[in-house]
């Protein structure tokens, strides 16, 4: 599946943001991940679990069902399921056969996320986590705070591009966030086996348009943007402006230093979750950002869901034409097509999901 | 189709409702029956006919088009066809050529329902209707009223599976009409060639949780509730209640015999219509039942919808765990899937609609 | 696909009207064409021009961009655009590789529509374009002008066999422009090598049911109703009306001489856009009939997607039995079938759309 080989999905073993810790409570949450029915729910000390969210007698969703004690009990035989996927009770029978289960998965509260592993149970390894002070968590002593969950109608990989190639804050973000230099900056790369990482060092360059309505009255600031991608499914910001070196009376000081979190997890082929969370030192910080932010990330869903009507029209296999910008996205492609090919034992060297960019000039 | 063998959608020839009696008056109804165009209106003399859906000629459906005296007048181009599916006119030319004709459907008006054939017409054989006096239409002088026809955006055997297992009372219709001895009591089965039946005999039970609201304040009851399908696609039911023999006063004495008619129509491979009425040795009863019925018939057309998103989302052969109480819906599949294999003239013993029951403890 | 051979959806090597001239504008126009997308905007100088309506980038639509100067602009990454579909910038680097282009198409502003040629651009002569003069565009000195574009949810070729076929005036329109004659009175018929025309001549014939309201008391009239199908999508047609030989005082004078515009423009294989104009001498009675042809067009839309739908219902190859009235539908179907197997390079001679009519009695 566009753009990866016919046949490619995405990577089953990794782990990936199913909520946001705050969102799984006493009642059911349903989700749907890596085309899978899931259901999420905190047991009575405090444990978040996740289970298969199909009952495997009807195949009515469990979400559809309720929580009872530990347990999570079908809407519509009233079939039950414990917190390990496994049958606690048949209200038609005395016994329960031990076949009768669902299956349950990894899940991990870390930070304000709880991440899933849907693929092999066994290879669920905690330290494929993002790690939290490489991505700035309580940088500072930033607070961190979930902002929003977006369902998209698009294929998860196009808001990894978006992602992957920030020269899009000079366009579709050009009211809001976004300045000329966040395309004409060249980037600096960084990449390791799991993470990729681009970082624009901006000097006295002009404010976002949205500074003078934050009360930021100056012309002219340095400004770092970056991103690093932790596959198969993390985004980890950073967004740091100073005043300028030649600022008469601040110059260097800290404006802003804040990092932004973003969660893709693919739902089906062509929609996908997303998960929108921030950082900053202080509070009032974040409810600001969080409405200025708002607009920003309807403008990256809209335009995934644009290219995705756009796919639907002109066909899987589209051309595509890359530039220089798309190293990053190129490259975390490519990343994500070995680790697809490696899971299903398919030799590795042969994934090219893209062409070679001809347009490197 | 699940839960039938690949290939495998509805029996043919059999007679399914196509509409209460009195839904077809002087105005054409159409319905899609079996993936089939149909449209149904009374002649002159009061006789209801069917014929196809679809004017031959630029297939526009002749239910927008009227009913002038006993044709049926196309509203594209004005092509009208006789009772018989006969074309009797073409407005741009004198003569009409035998050839051009829509397909006309055996219709039969029985109790309250048009039964109508959309297989071969010849072996359209009333005797295979279910008997008025074999499914209670009149017993104890009871009246039969239509109640609901509800358009259901699931397979039709979602809705017979339903049917066919009435534990779902005491978990889906826990709020009204269920108690859990609904499941937790044994059934008795009964089966012949056509028809399966099972019936549960439940004695000084706790009452519905419906029952103070309809002023009925004693707090046990006797209880038979019972489902006969006569297939392809009539239930008849049974809700029989009364005082329980030890009460002090009413011993023994009916506190309600009610009959519920249920008729599952397939209307295309994931979509039907549900015929839904009762009767009542008295009017006002009648009304009661329709206003505390209504949500629950909600509720049977939320699972089976859920039930059908489930479906599209994992595939058509979801793992399906079975369990005793299953025994009359998978009995019920394999009575249909055997019928659907003669009409294919396929060998009927290779009819394994399910896998067998693993959980049957 | 009906009521093509299996394969065929559309001729391409055609001038297709893409959107009245006076929709285009400063503003981008986005239209999907022949399965295309497709932006239209006017140049600084007024011309007209259509590039492809997908940035070869990251496949975003640039209908969803802005025009700057000749150029349009990719509301994504600022990627650029000139009238000739040539790259001129893009922001994250300095030279633009002369590959980085989307397509152009030719684009005609002719009477008050733009045509466009979605096929090989050297085959794009302007000679097939209909001739102004042969479809009556300024005939008696009338003014044409734009009423509707109306998007349709039906394959375009069940709007052309709408308008081949005037005998559903007598049925579908029968409230306002039709009566019975429109159906009964026999069609001459004219072809040539990319046209068809049929006419019919209607003697002492009984007025349209809407001319009372438009303050036309006469009971009788001579009535010249033909269209003409300038293949493969603009069909104009004639209504003609006169006082009968026989009336006292105004024997043979003209009530009504105007031309009616209609070009179906394919969208994609299940939908077209539909666009509407007319002429006449005087301006108010462009206004009267741009009123009460609203519903008329409403109704033929209506009967299109009717018959989409039905098409989905019942398959592709539905049996259809094809009527004398049917010739000029059937012919041009055939005309349209053999140009499709030119542009293929297949033996036009095996182009047989559609089974010969059995019913012409």
């Amino acid at each position: 599946m566009y753009p990866f080989k016919t046949g490619s999905f995405a990577v089953h073993n990794g782990w990936y943001v199913a909520a946001f810790t705050d969102e799984i409570g006493e009642q059911l949450l349903a989700r749907t991940i890596l085309n899978k029915p899931v259901v999420m729910y905190r047991k009575d000390d405090g444990t978040a679990v996740a289970i298969g969210g199909r009952c495997p007698h009807r195949h009515f969703p469990l979400g559809q069902g309720e929580r009872v004690g530990d347990e999570v009990v079908c809407g519509y035989h009233g079939i039950a399921f414990g917190p390990d996927g496994r049958c606690t009770r048949i209200p038609t029978q005395r016994g329960v056969p031990a076949v009768y289960r669902v299956p349950s998965y990894p899940l991990v509260e870390h930070g304000i996320w709880a991440f899933i592993w849907m693929g092999d149970a066994d290879k669920a390894d905690p330290a494929l986590l993002p790690d939290l002070d490489d991505i700035g968590f309580n940088v500072n002593g930033n607070l961190a705070q979930p902002f929003f969950v977006e369902h998209v109608d698009g294929r998860y990989q196009l808001l990894n591009d978006n992602l992957l190639d920030l020269s899009h804050l000079a366009v579709l973000h050009r009211s809001s966030i976004g300045t000329p230099e966040n395309a004409s900056t060249p980037e600096t790369i960084e990449r390791s086996e799991r993470q990729i990482s681009c970082h624009r060092v901006m000097s006295n360059v002009d404010v976002p348009p949205v500074y003078p309505a934050l009360g930021r009255m100056m012309k002219k600031i340095d400004r770092i943007s970056g991103m690093t991608f932790h596959l198969p499914g993390f985004h980890a910001g950073i967004e740091q402006t100073r005043y300028p070196a030649d600022d008469p009376r601040f110059a260097g000081q800290v404006i802003e230093d804040v990092r932004i979190f973003h969660a893709v997890t693919p739902e089906t082929a062509n929609s996908c979750n997303y998960f929108f969370a921030a950082n900053s030192i202080d509070q009032s910080h974040l409810e600001t950002m969080k409405n200025f932010l708002e607009p920003v990330i309807a403008e990256d869903k809209m335009a995934t869901e644009e290219i995705e009507k756009m796919l639907r029209l002109v066909g899987e296999n589209p051309d595509e034409l890359l530039l220089k910008s798309d190293h990053n996205a190129v490259t975390a492609r490519r990343m994500l097509q070995r680790l697809m090919d490696e899971e299903r034992g398919g030799d590795p060297e042969a994934a090219l999901p893209a062409k070679p960019s001809p347009a490197d000039s």
